[in-house]
């Protein structure tokens, strides 16, 4: 049994933690495309950068990549590959005159054209918790199997937060929603509760393509229009090692043919499903999803795509994967490095293997975003609300998160840097001497209320206040805050003939049964 | 009252954590002097350099510092500075011909040349909470003064772990011990516990002759010996805005005149004790700390010093101090494009404003933390233990620093991006082909039990085992180790007369009065 549930009750109400209900129960930074000015972080050489580059068309010349849909194997045969049943071999000048063809940079404009997000260049945009089944939160104190009111609330805090900027996959699987009809209602709750760019999963063909239709429907879209740019996106992963499955394939040439978002993310985790060494697993990434973009852009050239990292290492002791670690850091920015190489937009996901929103959740968690903003990293799933190797979401964690993400997009601005004459300040030095202090000064004045980060969820009491105030740890205080959030919450408008088209759609496709659930 | 004491008799004992106790608490990294690989984050332009090296000179020819120490001001006049009063200025080429004298790296070396370490070049150095009045740990559950007691355990944890380098001011105030003879028993704990680099207060002339004469003792070294190569260091802080002190700089001109590590480290609080504006700040900062190096170099040409920064920013609403913040951050990599301009060494710290070890303390310290790799810092003080702006140390947070504190350790290992053949594992791809795994392969036997960084307090299992071995979160497991680490101490040898000598040294100079307390 977990610790939670009594200590929320026993302190419960006793907290001083500042909640402004009645205006809004936070103060959060305003919608922002972040750009990264940090160079990258680059602990490859030249020769290094070749030689993982080398050891992927290495993989994609010589041992080839398991295809497990015919459709896709013969795009790429037609194309000029090698294909020996399901096995596609391709050769290095083949790959790279198609990996080309892929932007280095494309939007993704979602129902609200204000969200709109670019991937690529040096901006930096974060994602909510994608795809745990389980839920846990303090209230409940235990482990349990996601719900569609979870979900929803977890898509009220991925619209909430200005600093999460894309939502990705179902924040929390609703198992009690039966799965034909799972994707139908978790979409028709995330284009109604949300605005912000939406995915679609890649699990047989009407799942993708009844989000496609929702999407279009949700924007007020012709068919043309929903097609003449990204309105959303995908995300792959290959069955490593060295293998891409039937459903996954069929989502990403619909995508991709309809010039939506494709991103791919081979999951290697070193020494399980890739080699025990980074490089290794690096390359071997690389090699899975470089292949996925060579048949993206056969099929539609110019077709927008990332190249996503998930390389870590297991546990060499129980074989669990960890996440956050030494060396999943340095994979990433070796991925980055390769990304750059290629020309590709990169994934990367904010990630722990903690269980409960602790001390060892945020190291991990930190690690993962640094290794994020370090390798130049242009998208950024799972950026809040992620536990236990992705198997649960939380709301504390959630808030805990955007806490962080709000100061890193903090750091990311210009200004903390500000060498002018303002920003040396030597007039206010002067004026106060040794003798002073810099509050009262003019210089001060002017800049007190917004010289600083102002953190929504971190207490800069001192003890004795915090104590006063119920003595609350961080993830309390995150939990009264997801509560707050979610008393305030309202929906962003939608037109009410859009939102009825989108339910009957939702109807309609459950009385045809939704879809097959044999993936 | 806090949560904790309830939290632990609840679920103490219940742990499933691996101790392994009768062998070693835990199982560790080796002692090793880290070598920082990253280049270093650089948010200014050699411009931005430039007018921040300017201003800081301005501030020293224009402005001028007090040095409220008669013979520090008379030393800083017969070299030629205008000396006015207690206002002292300097023009900028004497600045910079002094500040050439100071070495860019130089080697502290305790009674154990094995833990011989080195200030500068590529390496950082890691080094416990110092100075905190307060101890807080899950036992206790509240904010008590430090003890002697206390602060011996938190010694041992310095000595215990090979991450913490060297063993900064007292890790907790002991205040049962009356402040005259405080630094003659907490020297002899620290130098008989633990066999690091120790510090001496620059609190007074008995303070730090005491501290040299033990240090020396301690090395089994004559004055010679002890003058020929550092031994220790001091670090002072000066007086912000613009002051130096009388017994802090007594200290420094007796430091330097023995040639013993000199560190100098403004505190200043953006928006309180220097501009509101971080260039400002650090501009000031440096200005401080510069001119406590040319007096450094005036009294002993090439005294090994090295300039720090504790600069960030208050809570422009309370006024109370924050760390970790992005500012902080920002100000620490400016500081570090600054020193290299200068050739200093530098130092920064590993700082939170959080009360108790919980999510909060850990990313505002993986903030300072990471800011000091970005900025090149050599010597990170109060890397291990600290809480509450620096008025709390805690064993478990000090535990929990070091699981972090050695994931970067290990972050900085280039084998971690090998890509030679045996990196990449191209045969090992080839052999495992797209239906295996590489669990059993002899590229992943030959090499699991070191590929990966282990730590010791993460917690890896899925919540299923976690939750049966006790749902023990990360600040009570580090209590526990913390506790395992106590009970298996063994003191580093130390020769018997050396000891005796130690201990005729501190009864001899505790008969005499010790130090006065009239600081």
């Amino acid at each position: 049994m977990t610790e939670a549930p009594t200590r929320r009750r026993r302190s419960g109400g006793r907290s001083g933690h500042a909640i402004r209900r009645g205006t809004s129960a936070i103060e959060q930074l305003p919608w922002t495309i972040p750009t990264n000015i940090d160079r990258p972080t680059e602990p490859l050489s030249e020769d290094g950068v070749q030689r993982i580059h080398n050891a992927a068309m290495q993989i994609l010349e010589e041992i080839g990549i398991e295809f497990l849909n015919p459709k896709a194997a013969q795009i790429l045969k037609d194309a000029g590959c090698n294909v020996d049943g399901e096995n596609v071999r391709m050769g290095r000048d083949f790959v790279m005159e198609w990996v080309r063809k892929a932007p280095s940079s494309f939007t993704l404009t979602p129902r609200n054209p204000d969200r709109q997000i670019t991937i690529g260049g040096d901006h930096i945009v974060f994602g909510n918790v994608s795809s745990p089944p389980n839920y846990w939160d303090l209230e409940i104190g235990k482990k349990v199997p996601g719900t569609r009111e979870m979900c929803a609330n977890l898509l009220k805090l991925s619209q909430y937060f200005n600093c999460i900027h894309f939502v990705g996959g179902y924040p929390v699987e609703p198992v009690d929603v039966h799965a034909s009809v799972r994707h139908l209602d978790v979409l028709y709750d995330k284009l109604t509760l949300t605005d912000k760019v939406a995915h679609a999963y890649s699990l047989g063909k009407e799942r993708v393509e009844d989000v496609m239709e929702m999407v279009r429907i949700a924007g007020g879209l012709t068919q043309e229009e929903f097609e003449a740019t990204p309105r959303m996106y995908t995300n792959i992963n290959s069955t490593s090692p060295l293998k891409h499955d039937y459903p996954m394939l069929d989502g990403w040439m619909r995508c991709a043919a309809r010039g939506q978002g494709c991103v791919v993310t081979p999951f290697t985790l070193a020494g399980a499903m890739a080699p025990v060494t980074m490089a290794g697993a690096v390359a071997q990434s690389l090699a899975e999803g470089l292949c996925a973009i060579v048949l993206a852009q056969i099929i539609r050239p110019g077709a927008p795509c990332a190249i996503g990292t998930f390389t870590s290492n297991v546990d060499m002791k129980s074989g669990a994967p960890a996440f956050g670690t030494p060396e999943y850091m340095r994979a990433t920015q070796m991925t980055g490095q390769l990304a750059r190489f290629y020309g590709l937009p990169m994934r990367s996901s904010g990630v722990c293997a903690a269980n409960v929103p602790d001390g060892q959740a945020m190291w991990e968690t930190e690690h993962s975003l640094w290794a994020a903003i370090q390798s130049g990293t242009h998208m950024v799933y799972h950026a809040a609300g992620w536990l236990e190797g992705g198997l649960i979401a939380s709301p504390e964690k959630f808030v805990m998160d955007c806490e962080v993400l709000q100061q890193l997009i903090r750091y990311m601005d210009p200004a903390i840097c500000d060498t002018s004459d303002d920003g040396l300040g030597l007039d206010a030095i002067r004026e106060v001497g040794p003798n002073g202090h810099f509050f009262g000064t003019q210089h001060t004045q002017d800049r007190y209320t917004s010289a600083f980060y102002q953190p929504f969820l971190s207490d800069w009491k001192n003890f004795e206040a915090w104590e006063v105030a119920g003595s609350v740890w961080t993830a309390e205080r995150a939990h009264q805050t997801y509560k707050a959030i979610l008393d305030e919450f309202e929906a962003p408008p939608m037109d009410e003939s859009i939102r009825e088209e989108l339910a009957d759609f939702v109807a309609r496709r459950k009385v045809e049964g939704g879809a097959p659930t044999d993936f």
